[in-house]
């Protein structure tokens, strides 16, 4: 614990985040480097998915992950242990998001060197990362069953945004009121494209699929 | 569903925040009338444990609910079901969270009368809303099993400004690798004055209690 290294980031106010999220991506893109920006809820399971997912990959890509909280550094120090893969803890000044502009700092500190797939775990919220392109070629979010299968209609642009909705801790499917047809449903509504996908890190559910997701995607953005 | 008032709210960037907050507690003082602000993350059950603790307490004082969503309805709608009592829904414009002027202009246009008890339920993040004196008498958050007992070194501001901290969804406790010493513990290190109370809205766990901290804290409060 505590062995990862922790940059502090602060937001530029002056910046234009479209623009600087096109650099970003350009960037990464002349160093075969594709970037997931991963987000959700506090307490979704984000950080142990994630785990569970890197070590499904790490033989086949080499990954990195950056992470975003606002002063701990519980979640880089968690994936570093579980999975070895290089890992950055961003404190992003008590903000509720990081933006672009956050983001290209934080890969220019961050020497992981040829580098397949970047992670950036993002802050746990629902409303404001959805706001600011980090300069990510995906985007996708983690909600678990335990909040509810009306998450969608509460914070729709969240939804509209990613390219997947993972629908985590399905092992607890049966201690809850969560029905799968509406929140898929609910998800449709916001993002007919987006792919649907309930997980457990705990059991394995769907971890595969996961898994094969993130390869295929890395390897179409090697392509191009 | 659907039968309850919205009002579209957004923010006045020119507002002095402290100033209105104490406007805001001024009108009300002067009213009797206590607001309570209930934080917490997306899907931490604030809706159903405020709906339980309203039919407990709703004979002996007269109560109102304020409900902060992005754009939907569901839970002004929802606690108006269960429990009669007259409540609003407020859109704050996308925002993730409600300031005192906000606040400030909800009261004027809610024309609930001689309100004891206003509940402000805040809108689910546990970043923003920390951050905005909504002119509460008190503020309290709910942070549920399934979201982890580490959640309060993650976002130290938010259980810093809470007079309780409720542990919600405690039914499902055996299911989650959710250790309540360390959850109180990491509490504790943060807020030494905060009541922590383990609850559940569906077994009736500290339901009880709840409501008995909101009927001093209101009694309290017309006794000054």
């Amino acid at each position: 614990m505590g062995k990862v290294r922790v940059i502090e980031i602060h937001e530029d106010v002056m910046s234009d985040n479209n623009k600087e999220a096109l650099e970003v991506r350009d960037t990464l893109d002349k160093k075969g480097t594709f970037l997931l920006n991963v987000m959700s809820s506090p307490g979704s399971g984000k950080t142990t998915a994630l785990s569970a997912v890197i070590n499904l990959i790490k033989d086949k890509l080499k990954v990195a992950l950056m992470d975003v909280d606002i002063e701990s550094s519980l979640d880089a120090d968690k994936v570093s242990d579980l999975t070895g893969v290089p890992s950055i803890q961003i404190h992003n000044g008590g903000l509720c998001h990081i933006d672009a502009s956050m983001t290209k700092r934080a890969i220019a500190e961050f020497d992981a060197k040829d580098v397949d797939l970047l992670i950036l775990e993002n802050i746990g919220n629902l409303v404001c990362p959805a706001e600011f392109d980090t300069g990510a070629h995906k985007n996708i979010m983690i909600f678990s069953v335990p909040e509810g299968d009306d998450k969608p209609l509460k914070y729709p642009l969240m939804f509209s945004v990613c390219d997947v909705v993972l629908i985590s801790k399905m092992d607890t499917v049966d201690f809850f009121d969560f029905d799968m047809e509406k929140a898929k449903s609910n998800i449709r509504g916001i993002n007919k494209d987006a792919i649907i996908l309930p997980i457990s890190a705990k059991t394995g559910e769907g971890m595969d699929e996961f898994a094969a997701w993130i390869l295929d995607s890395v390897n179409e953005h090697k392509r191009k």
